[in-house]
Order: C-alpha cells, then structure tokens, then sequence
C-alpha cells in the first residue's frame, strides 16, 4: 500500500505525544494506534486501495482528489488537523490522499473504528462537518463566479473571519492578512473547478484592485480582508 | 417549525409500520421516534432553523439546498430512502429540506442521536456513503461539461448500470429504461450547476442524436442507456 512505502516513521501511538496528538481521542482509545510522518506530497493512498484503514490527521494538510479517465482531476476536500479519513462505504477507498505539506498521521483499522463506540462518535462528528463544508463547496463549485472563489478560497484562510456576525476588523487593528499557500496555483484550479489561468487571471485582478499583494509564489498579502470578504458572493 | 406546519399525519413510531419503516434501524431503536407524512414540495426545515431533530427519509426523495443572498440555489443533496439527514456541527441546519415527493420521515431528537451506539453506528454508515456521493457531485460540478452533468444525472435513475463492471443490458433485453423525473427543469439545473436554458438545450440535443425521449414533462424514456452512459465522462 502507497502509505506504507512512503512512511517515513513509525512509532506506537503511546509512545511521545505532542499536544495535538493527545487530544486525538483516536489515540487515547486505541492501543493499536500507530502514527505516520510524511513528507510533502506523499500518496497515502490511491482511489481503488483496499479500505482497510482509516486515518485521523494529527498535522499537516491533506488534500482528497479523484481523476476522470481523461486525466481531468478535482480536488475534492482540503482537510485540517483533526480530520478523519478514508472511511469507505464499500472495499475501496473512492478517492486519493496526498499530503500537501509534511504531516503526521494516525492509521486505525477500519474494523476497530466498527467496534469502538468512541471512535465512532468521533468519525460521526467530523463526518457531520465535512459534510457541511462539502455543501459549502458544491455551492461554490456550482453556483459562484471565478472571482467568488478565489475570494471564498482566500477568505478560508483568514480566522475568525467572513463567518456570520463577522463585524470586521479588532478596533485599531489593520485590516490586513498574511496567507501561505500550501497549493499550487494547478492544485487551487482543481479544488475550484477552474482552469489554472483563470485562477491566476483573477489573482492578477485582485492585485490590480489592490487588495491583495502577491509577495512569492506561496505567500499572499491581503490589503483589505473586507474587500475579499465582499467578493465572496455572501453578502 | 416548518416540519410541524407541514406535518399531515404523526404517528407513535412502533405502530403501523411498513416494510421499509421496520427496516429503519433508528425505528427499532428509540421509543420517541415518530413519523409524518409530507406531501410534494413541503419544507422540513430551513437553513438557518435551530437543528434539535434529526431526520431519516422512510418513503420518498428530499432535496437539500442552500441558497446565496442574491437568489442563486444551489441543490446540494437529492436524497433517497434509507438516508438521515439534518444531522449539524452547530446549533443550526446549514442547509434547507425540501421533499420532491409525498414522503414519509422519521423524526429523532438530537440528543437521542448523541447517546445511542446503534443510532451512531447507522448514522455513521449514512454519513460515509453520503460523503462518497458529495465526491462524485463535486467531480460533476467542477470538471464535468453540461452534457456530461446531464448524461450523469440520468444514469444514476438507471438501476445497475454504470458502475464498475457493467457488462451493458442483460442479454436479449432492449437497452432502454424509463425515467421518471421527481424535479422540474429549474430543481435539475440548480442540482447540476448549469442554466435552466442548458439542460433544456442538452436535452434537446441528446433527442437530436435519438439516445432520449421526452414523453411528458417528467418522463424520459432513454433509447440506448450504452449511448448515454458513454456521455457521462467515466469512460
């Protein structure tokens, strides 16, 4: 399997804990636990694997992705830490994983997930939020223009903003945003259902309205936070 | 709350039930459950409403959609029986419930949900397939063209076909099916991310090469199911 080959490390998953790893409830309820350090752009698995395991992010970005014979991809989830995946309905996982940055990465067997009630409620819960994010993204993926979702895209990276009730800026505070990309501009065109030259047309235009600054490759400077808010497609 | 204004008929959830009722697990489990009847086009709840119920579809087709603010819809779930749906990661529904159909819905009090193994377990299993089908939509919406969008739309009405393996019709059977549509032209294109005027165009245009006919407003008899599943982007 595509994990194993590029397993990095192994370690038993008592064993050295960082916070974020402790508060895997995973972890605290499996002995069997076993975590994995992966490089950037690691295959953790392909569409078609055998499911026999299901993986809990504990660092790191991931990215879901599924092809079409003609080589046409979507990337279909970006996840966080926290986030549990590779759950299957049936023998096969139905989509890739590739890791996006470098990640550590908690593997159970999927017939333990079947019989601990912990874990379950703990797969329930985040299965419930992706799902929301998932509705999220078909809106974006059917329903917005190009530059609603670049803004949308961006705006996901500011916290604790665009949400409801989002006031703007703290009082005194510039409304300004540091972003590091851990995309590729040809990976941003996949999850946004864009082409990678509309996806750098409109990053070309935002420049252009001076909201944003392209400072390298990776990292983008928000001017104005509200000016990207606003082109959302929200308000 | 909508789903009460709606409601045409509660029964205690261990009377009456039919076949597919008894087979509801959620049913089986919890002596609150209770069951209403909704006729076509009533609204179980609105994105927005405060989320204390959890829904399973017993007869009948749901659509979830989410709206923008300036009028745009995006359909993101077409649900069919067997499915729980209204489960959310925070106090409120991120999404509205509309039923295509007269249908007939179990309802259960969130909490029940939370502190029942079994309930879980089912609910789990729901959200994992349900989480494979949103993978799927999100490849139509972000990279399929509008008559492969279509074409996907009307083979997922075709029993058996399609999926891995299919060898094509059974031997000496006609390769045709009828469809019977459970949403308007406006439900299909705001489901598939397109115009009305292009599923119009596309159905004309898949009548034009004689893979479809439109017998009534909501019946398509499909010619050669081959024809239409070689448009849908999978081969």
């Amino acid at each position: 399997m595509a994990y194993v080959e590029q397993m990095l490390d192994t370690l038993d998953g008592q064993q050295g804990l960082s916070d974020a790893g402790a508060r895997s409830l995973g972890l605290k309820q499996s002995q069997n636990a076993k975590f994995q350090r992966f490089s950037q752009h690691s295959v953790i698995f392909y569409e078609g694997d055998r499911a026999e395991r299901v993986f809990e992010l504990d660092e790191g970005i991931v990215m879901l992705y599924k092809l079409l014979p003609d080589g046409r991809r979507q990337v279909v989830e970006v996840l966080n830490p926290g986030t549990i995946f590779g759950a299957a309905a049936g023998d096969s996982y139905d989509c890739s994983a590739e890791t996006l940055t470098p990640a550590r990465i908690s593997t159970y067997d999927r017939r333990e997930i079947d019989q601990s009630a912990p874990l379950q409620k703990h797969l329930t819960r985040c299965l419930i939020s992706q799902m929301e994010l998932m509705h999220d993204h078909a809106v974006l993926l059917g329903r917005k223009s190009a530059i609603e979702r670049v803004a949308t895209f961006l705006m996901r990276m500011v916290p604790d903003r665009s949400g409801e009730g989002c006031i703007g800026p703290a009082e005194a505070e510039p409304d300004t945003h540091e972003i590091v990309l851990t995309m590729t501009r040809q990976e941003i065109a996949d999850y946004l259902g864009l082409t990678i030259e509309t996806v750098s047309r409109v990053i070309s235009e935002l420049k252009r309205r001076g909201l944003i600054k392209v400072e390298r490759q990776d990292r983008i400077h928000i001017a104005r936070v509200c000016g990207i808010c606003q082109l959302t497609g929200i308000h």
